[in-house]
């Protein structure tokens, strides 16, 4: 057995973290082993948790690995890092103490890197959960740091997103979480023995009780967990699972995954589309000449690209039968 | 002049915000705006402001921008919102304050939001740069509010980057600024008369030192300010301009913004191509079961996804001259 992707589904730690190092690098080879476990991908159930920094995110996912290896399920934890451009992956200290579970073998751990290209953490992340899943993970945790676009990607990726608050947090990071109010499906207020949990959740409920609820849908629960000493991480997990069930019994899981199917295959379109042009669009002499002219101020971007495109275009194929 | 791109060159604010709408929204419209702005943007200082939520980045910019005018000099601002995909654009509290310069009219403020598109926020706000410097204005103030992926857009749209830091900020975002070190071209310790200053200043001159500093390069500068006193402001408006004319004397500047038409022109490119390719692709009856098959799960949306574009890539014509 020489594949990883074949490795992967006999539950290989090793080959899961080569093949998510391809996909975070942009490797072929990584494309290569989606396609292998694509098939074997879809039963894990993925939680996104997210909030905003300093709210106890680590712990708390430290806290819910030991709960559901409580109840004998087999957990992935991707740990999104939105900072690793610069600083190449390193480990924040938080997530030092999660590495204690790093050792069980039903326990599989990564923190999510990537270089360069925007939006190739969301990509790359929603990857790595399809290579947990095939490794056979029945619960596989995202969490993010950071507060604005990433829970935006986490919704997408998650089937259950939960959003992380913590008493006593600023106005600033208060006005933003009202943003990501719209798409917690189970809120946790952490640290919940600090000062000030009263307020946050008499606020949050507020905020909740203005979300449009239709008849049929899902009420979103208000938990309150200290994840050190692990107070509500039991309810948290409930609510989890709950949500997950909901969604099954409603038909909504395999829509999600249809959609999420639907959204790679759209994306990865767009992709290969952009780059088959690409490729014949560099070639030509035209490009060098416009792309000087471009970097010399004397014809604007707009113009340049899409007189190169359009020039391109017209001598493009039909459509595929 | 009924050409709101002719109205901006005359510094009309009404026509501004109108572009910059239409650039937010994806209209047409913005890009031709932009194709008349373009040769016209070149000359705005265009100085980053990004840190942690809570540095008092808000304040900050509302100090810079009294200071800016005392120096007679014309001002744009561009208060970055990465919740607004959610929250649709609602103006932060601490922003509220910077709106006493919006009866000025020499100063021009605007929240950037987006809907939807990943990386849509970095390339409208870059774009509405361009409005802003074609409108007359001399330095534009870009402030982020996040941790993590909007520094890296925000230090590749701005000439200065400043970087805000605040005593006595928890661990988690000291760690998550480690990654942001590299991108400042200049340092404020904001609210410095805080507890913890003498250790964050500590702190951050450590990491700076371990920066590799070649000659004849810039040396970032480490300030303290108090924002809301406009303490440390008078020579934060100092450093931002040495910086620039740092890279004016070295040549740099023409560079940055030769880098910058560079990299407009090939993200335009790989959008048109991706478009052009896409509707083809779109129209082809193998789109429609393939598309199926992948939210069936009957195919992995990789092998979908090539063999459409392989499909349609033969059949495509050679490159213009």
């Amino acid at each position: 057995m020489s594949d990883p992707a074949e490795r992967i589904l006999t539950g290989c730690h090793a080959s899961a973290g080569q093949v998510i190092r391809w996909i975070e690098d942009g490797d072929r080879r990584g494309v290569a082993a989606l396609k292998h476990l694509y098939p074997h991908g879809g039963h894990a159930h993925v939680i996104g948790i997210t909030g905003p920094p300093g709210a106890g995110k680590s712990t708390l996912v430290d806290a819910l690995i030991a709960e559901l290896r409580g109840r004998a399920l087999r957990v992935g934890v991707l740990a999104v890092d939105p900072s690793s451009p610069f600083s190449q992956g390193a480990v924040l200290g938080d997530r030092v103490r999660m590495q204690r579970h790093s050792t069980d073998p039903q326990v599989f751990i990564r923190s999510m890197a990537t270089r360069g290209c925007l939006g190739g953490l969301a990509r790359a992340t929603s990857e790595a959960a399809v290579v947990l899943a095939a490794m056979g993970q029945q619960v596989v945790l995202v969490e993010t740091v950071g507060v604005g676009q990433d829970e935006v990607e986490v919704a997408e990726l998650a089937h259950t997103t939960v959003v992380v608050s913590v008493p006593g947090l600023g106005d600033e990071v208060q006005a933003l979480k009202a943003g990501i109010l719209e798409v917690g499906d189970v809120f946790a207020i952490n640290k919940a023995d600090h000062p000030g949990c009263e307020d946050t959740e008499k606020h949050l409920r507020g905020m909740l009780a203005m979300r449009a609820v239709e008849p049929g849908c899902w009420q979103p629960p208000l938990l309150r967990t200290v994840a050190h000493s692990g107070e509500g991480v039991p309810e948290l997990a409930d609510a989890c699972i709950a949500h997950r069930d909901f969604l099954g019994e409603a038909g909504r899981l395999e829509e999600a995954d249809a959609r999420r199917g639907e959204r790679v295959f759209r994306a990865l379109l767009g992709e290969l589309c952009a780059e088959a042009l690409l490729a014949r669009a560099e070639e030509s002499p035209a490009h060098a000449s416009l792309l000087g002219a471009v970097r010399a101020r004397e014809i604007d971007p707009y113009s340049a690209a899409e007189s190169l495109v359009s020039a391109l275009a017209v001598r493009g194929g039909d459509a595929p039968r």
